[in-house]
């Protein structure tokens, strides 16, 4: 799930955070999230995406919960969707399948 | 969240599937929980809720994307919910808190 980070520049779940209150959840520490959240929130926005794919699914679900349960209890879970994304492997220049989630969160 | 894994990657293993029609997901590989995800459903019910805790929940979100997609295409994501269990260190013997996800599926 790291080597195809150069192919899908044009997917719309480009780990970039183009997408205005979207944040791309990757391999740094869940707190980094959790704070680039509250972030998103205090600055505007009453509501935050937060998107993962491959193993980094079990983090977002952790900052969805760090941040629900101990940073903004006026934050709540608004919807969750799964889905599946293909890539472009770098090692084999095949396709493969990688889950990705979508947690919604607002007021 | 990474200094519980050990103890939660252990207690998810030791999670006996009590309740009916439903899959825990641990460290097997993927396939072998959508097979006994197909299995459910083909023996009675027509709905199957896959469940995980830490590191898992990114093969619970590909065990229900490859049945979904795949092998039972008549099978849909019914709800998602995640949520946050306490868990005993066996290391410090302290409390600590894992995320958990809880995927049902249904026709």
């Amino acid at each position: 799930m790291a080597n195809q980070s150069e192919h899908e520049e044009h997917e719309a779940m480009e780990m970039p955070p183009r997408e205005p209150n979207t944040i791309y959840v990757g391999k740094k520490p869940t707190m980094n999230y959790v704070l680039a959240c509250l972030t998103q929130i205090n600055n505007g926005g009453d509501f935050v995406t937060v998107k993962a794919r491959g193993r980094a699914i079990s983090r977002a679900v952790d900052v969805a919960q760090v941040l629900t349960k101990r940073f903004a209890t006026d934050i709540k879970v608004q919807s969750i969707a799964i889905n599946t994304e293909q890539v472009k492997s770098t090692i084999t220049g095949g396709m493969s399948n990688v889950s990705s989630i979508e947690i919604k969160l607002g007021k």
